[in-house]
């Protein structure tokens, strides 16, 4: 396929660092429960799995933030979750609760059967990709996406959320063999996952770190950032003759800062909890930042929002080569009003250009 | 009252930063549900409250892990929200769900209404500790605690947990004032309550700012950090002719440690995430460190937990003048084993002493 010609590359720009005219912006979970199309698609599908795997369905809710805001990306409509599911664990949603597998990995016998699962299980997230890419019809570059080898590996022990990891840290501090398998399977798994997201059309990619953060230091390193650092490598670089950009996003990895920037990253994603200026300042321009409002700041009122948005763009700083993505450092919560969001992309698109020396 | 003489004063003498033969060790949470006689008591007493709010079980439980383990330091049995139960707030537990409060702040008139709380409704409180130092009888420093007035604030406003914190990060954004209100009023009623305390025998104070962590960097420092340390500036100095070190610890808070240490504490409690050396490099010597190891360690066995304790002890480095006093991360978990404990507290006297040049 030749593909359209991209009329809004900012974003892309952006994070490989060559000049934009102002700040892009996307946001973590922008096609959601906040959106009341969203919700009526859901209601259609009739559960979020079956949402997530038709494509129609798929595509349908990943435009529609597209639709309503100005946003300079648009983000595949899928779960993290995917990848154990084809592996056989028996994912499921239970209404306010979140996911649950039917089979979390317990004993070693769990352990040794696991096995890298066969792509045709995840050709519905090819297929998604496919479609939205000719859909968007060249408007905004579509993000791709996957869990850390950690986080994911997190669900596969646990079997669900969880708020001490008592049973994948268990297994960490008594049985690392055993965890250092499910790892190494989820690396394999999550690297053919995100190469065939490229080749179906993914313009950036962007690996969720979400629980790295409750690791200890040296254990992040060990049995998190050394996995994503494995998946970052066996990425294919280029595609459709231009570079997929990639994102780690570590939620409470500020400390980590350096070493995840030299991951092999083209950008890190931070939680509101750092400080933009000093982040750049200790890794110096060798990665763009993404991020980082807090998503509650959307509900303090017009007035906030824009404060708040200011406060993240000040932060940054000047701007003379690309190297910020704004976002939130979570994804934006259900309860949010969309029209705060028609706020905050005015204001981070308006206020950003003063700080864009072109 | 005529104190006896302290026995063992090595935990207060490394919070001090003055040489110590070994590293002192206490443990968040350690009179808890992981002691089958703390649950025999707590069953005794009928509820968390009855048992909180009764001297001679709040004496008990305080007492049973030093029974069992050589801890450096006892710690008052009692609760953060032990304050806006005496404002009038209405606190519950609810099992299996954590506090409650029938009365959460949510209108302009509800902290309109709110007030310092008259000390006689905590004399249960200051009579325990008192009771406390009796039994205690120089064997170990006691220590005496409350909230930050941030984080109780989170419970007052949110009625009760929260992972998203939306309804007092609204009133943040939204209505500042309000919320500044609230801190105010936390802040004289917390400074009074830990006066209290040290008259009654409370031989080293700690403010628990366990959800300072959630905030954005910026706002972290004007509604937690600044109200601790006009906390910590209005603490009695000297009791019994001897300095009442005071302890720090923010959940979450590695990346604004110089910002924590330059509060007016003795010394900052750090969760697992930092890296000891590290914080060491950026703080200087100029504060004691207490922490840092994963409590979900425990869960490795023997090997394990002595393995991880050498890690933060290692982390921390040679130690001249004291200045680190081991502790968990966070609150030990209620599945623990208490033998796991036994081995904590061997491998860290041990192990410690070949880092300490008397």
């Amino acid at each position: 396929m030749t593909a359209p010609i991209l009329k809004n590359d900012i974003f892309l720009r952006s994070l490989m660092r060559e000049p934009v005219p102002y700040t892009p912006l996307w946001l973590m979970r922008q096609a959601g429960r906040y959106l009341p199309e969203y919700n009526e698609t859901r209601a259609r599908a009739g559960s979020f799995l079956a949402l997530a795997q038709n494509r129609e369905y798929a595509c349908e809710v990943t435009l529609q933030p597209l639709q309503r805001f100005d946003l300079d990306a648009a983000i595949l409509f899928s779960d993290i979750l995917t990848i154990p599911h084809a592996m056989g664990l028996g994912l499921d949603f239970v209404a306010g609760e979140g996911p649950r597998f039917a089979h979390p990995l317990r004993t070693e016998d769990d352990v040794k059967k696991l096995t890298v699962p066969d792509l045709s299980k995840l050709q519905y997230v090819f297929d998604a990709v496919s479609l939205i890419r000719k859909e968007l019809d060249g408007k905004v570059p579509l993000i791709g996406f996957a869990g850390s080898p950690w986080t994911v590996g997190c669900y596969m022990v646990e079997g669900q959320g969880s708020t001490d990891y008592r049973m994948i840290k268990t297994m960490l501090y008594s049985r690392p063999d055993l965890l250092h398998r499910i790892l190494e399977i989820n690396t394999q798994s999550t690297l053919e996952y995100l190469n065939a997201q490229i080749q179906a059309g993914a313009q950036a990619v962007m690996i969720f770190d979400s629980w790295g953060g409750v690791l200890a230091d040296g254990l992040f390193q060990e049995f998190s950032l050394s996995y994503t650092r494995r998946v970052l490598d066996g990425l294919i670089r280029e595609h459709e003759g231009r570079v997929v950009p990639r994102i780690v996003f570590t939620k409470g990895g500020a400390q980590w800062i350096e070493q995840i920037a030299a991951s092999g990253c083209d950008a890190v994603g931070l939680d509101w909890t750092a400080n933009l200026g000093q982040v750049r300042q200790r890794v110096g321009d060798s990665v763009a930042l993404q991020g980082n409002l807090d998503p509650m700041a959307m509900f303090g009122g017009e007035a906030a929002i824009r404060k708040e948005a200011r406060r993240v763009i000040d932060d940054f700083g000047p701007v003379k080569n690309g190297g910020h993505v704004f976002n939130f450092g979570h994804g934006i919560s259900r309860f949010t009003p969309p029209e705060a969001v028609t706020v905050l992309v005015d204001e981070v698109h308006t206020y950003s250009r003063s700080k864009h020396q072109a």
